[in-house]
């Protein structure tokens, strides 16, 4: 956990920015595994931790907007269950420590929010993810289950956008942490991908391993696959194959709750062959690219740009496109290799805020989303502000379903080599992610330098 | 997954035990982690598991206990999808692989079932545990959302109580795959222990990994303690000390869905000390004198008390207790020790059906749980029949608030040697388990044996 005056603080300036009511923000409860007793490993809402700190279930934190006063609600055990679960802080203790002033059980909070409504005064809430967190904000503000997001604050939303957004040298740190953890996940990563015949699950189930020994569980379940071309798949039960790439796509939580995202990809058993390496090479010269240009002021819509089209002059290079690629990649023919964005803010989230609603977190009133086929999957477009922390992921790939829905389409003809392509559908993907600061007038990546040239890949390997 | 006749055969057998009415049982659906999108890794219910097999979210199992005809639903990816997801299976393909013969979506589910409460016909469901399904029931079954337990199915209930109490023989080969995971698991645990200084997660990360790589994900959530006398914790946070003992209790999933669950108990630095010698001897011989003594015709109740007399003749040998043993046993004296039961029943759920409720799996018409504080938290007491799998894990802890609570109530003053025990108030915990089979004639430990006599976990630890 941070200082105690970093809550007080962060809690101050919300109450200023939200000015008016009731600021209601509910921690997670309890997720049932196979059996109500059986449950899944708890995760805290990242925003309740960010204001009230604890890795606890059913908690609620709530800050009156015009008087800045903050209470910290949740039961107590009870004197007959310490024998079970030993000596435990009070509410009233935890409340103390990160200098929240006055604290409740949870029958305190439905009675204070009913108060605060029949005050008339309202109540801003988070939109809810969590089916338990729905049903609670639905008995405890009187509202439809069904239509409680319709409720949710918008200033509320805006205000929590502004704080998190912009992280903090400590909160860097924290990240800086969690990529400590990815390093060691993804050189290990590489190290069991030189050996041809292990199991997608061997060497996922290490990485994983590797997170929780840092002490926080993964930021998101790992994607690892020699099928990188199947972007919603989390299977991993295939066997290494020489000639396939492998896509290790992974991060972790330290255990004050901030992410790291990799995504790394290696031939498997430890040799590019030459096909792979100028591929590769293309999307690893469309990384490096938006490595460049991202510093403060910039658009990230922009940089996603840049990247595609740095991609498509290495794929026109390999005799995979053709013609003008700055037309190419404004008519979104670039969508074909890489139908996904570059990237997206990280910080307590690995897709930071993304439960909020993307209008506000990565887009803004300048900027909007597009609804270009590729383009429109970008997460995060708006102008870069020095402190944010973004993701860096350029891929290529080769979709036997897309290439021929494509071409029966007729799309982008003058710029698809078709025919080449042919030869490529058995290739997969490529996947390259760093998490990048932007800074003052430029930007730095994140974290130990994850091998990710040609030659580095190979020498970490063999 | 088992052959498809095993499917067909479970599903018949069902129908034929419930009789009438239409059987209804879903499956899991994702569940979020910190938003929407980033979700937990997939966990299947068991029962639905058992007899439809697919570890996949969103599909609904349905026979017609009348006809025995059967049905899978569930949604098929759609074309467009496919470019995201790779080719995938329909859901009428899913259904012929497991010998089910009708398959629908899950609006037609819905339909469904409304058409059957419109017939008049009984559907019997088992009790949710997660919120969704809970949710679903409501929604498909016309019940308001807080009273759908009320509904819930006894028949359905007992009958696959009846199928998943007892183990065939491909059952028992998946939970000794688990259990070579959890031999890995805790072997390795016992190697890290022997170094004082390391951290309780960087051990419980490592099994958990282990567990990973072994394609399934952990049982239940690692307890892995220098508390072990914390009966409800799961805090990893401390360093091994000397002069603490390591709790470790912990099993994993295998792909097809069943469980180990072990708990091993080692000296923090690899040496027991002579007090740690005698209070393991004692838990030893309690889980070698039930494991002796577990055979078909007896009940489980029976098992607990001669775990706990064993245990209560070890403690008197080194002074804690005096007077009559059986005496002591019969008061409830042995609560203090050990306030938990001997074991539970094991299989696709480590609590094996714990949902369904525990008079008609753990008790049944002959045995009801006890009122007596210690032997009312035994959750399995009923008679042993070939082929359940049960757990043997006696133990012995000496929790400071209980004893002082039972001190000033002068609670069994005759059998317990307050006096000694104030020097043990800084021991911790024991506990040492097991996964029994019953077999015709008597019992056989599961697994290839993990160290626990005190020579095996010293020489493993050297």
């Amino acid at each position: 956990m941070f200082s105690r005056n970093t809550y007080i603080e962060r809690r101050k300036q919300l109450a200023k920015d939200v000015k008016d009511g009731i600021i209601l923000i509910l921690g997670n409860s309890d997720a049932p595994f196979n059996y109500l007793a059986n449950i899944y490993t708890f995760r805290q809402d990242s925003s309740f931790r960010y204001f009230f700190e604890y890795n606890l279930a059913d908690l609620a934190g709530v800050i009156d907007a015009n008087s800045s006063e903050d209470y910290l609600f949740g039961d107590d055990v009870e004197i007959d269950d310490i024998i079970w679960t030993g000596p435990v802080a009070s509410i009233k203790e935890r409340a103390d420590k990160i200098g929240v002033k006055n604290s409740g059980s949870r029958k305190d909070l439905a009675n204070f929010l009913q108060e605060a409504i029949l005050k008339g005064r309202k109540i801003h809430f988070l939109p809810p993810y969590r089916t338990e967190n729905r049903n609670l904000l639905s008995s405890l503000l009187f509202i439809k289950k069904d239509h409680v997001e319709k409720f949710a604050s918008l200033e509320l939303r805006k205000a929590i956008v502004k704080q998190r957004s912009i992280k903090s040298l400590e909160e860097v740190l924290e990240i800086e942490k969690a990529l400590e953890t990815a390093y060691q996940m993804h050189t290990t990563m590489m190290k069991m991908a030189k050996h041809i015949g292990t199991y997608e699950y061997e060497i996922a189930g290490k990485m994983e391993g590797i997170a929780l020994s840092g002490g926080g569980p993964v930021s998101f379940p790992i994607i690892l696959t020699t099928h990188g071309e199947i972007l919603h798949g989390h299977d991993h039960s295939q066997q290494l194959m020489k000639g396939r790439m492998l896509v290790s796509d992974a991060g972790c939580e330290t255990p004050s709750g901030y992410c790291s995202d990799i995504t790394r990809t290696v031939p498997c058993g430890g040799k590019f062959d030459n096909r792979q390496k100028e591929v590769y090479q293309a999307v690893l010269n469309a990384n490096l690219a938006a490595q460049k240009a991202i510093k403060p002021g910039v658009e990230y819509k922009e940089i996603h740009l840049l990247a595609v089209k740095t991609l498509g002059e290495g794929l026109k290079s390999i005799g995979l496109m053709k013609g003008d690629i700055d037309q190419a990649v404004q008519e979104g023919a670039m969508g074909l290799f890489m139908p996904h964005g570059l990237g997206h803010m990280m910080g307590m989230d690995v897709h930071d805020m993304e439960n909020f609603d993307e209008s506000i977190v990565g887009y803004d009133e300048k900027t909007s989303r597009s609804t270009q086929f590729g383009l429109r999957s970008l997460r995060f477009g708006r102008g870069l502000q020095q402190g944010m922390v973004i993701t860096n992921e350029p891929g290529c790939y080769f979709i036997p379903a897309l290439i021929d829905k494509f071409k029966s389409e007729n799309k982008f003809k003058s710029y698809i080599n078709y025919k080449e392509l042919e030869n490529y559908k058995d290739f997969g993907g490529i996947r390259i992610e760093d998490d990048i600061l932007v800074t003052d007038k430029s930007s730095r990546v994140l974290g130990t330098p994850i091998p990710k040239t040609i030659k580095d890949i190979e020498e970490i390997m063999a």
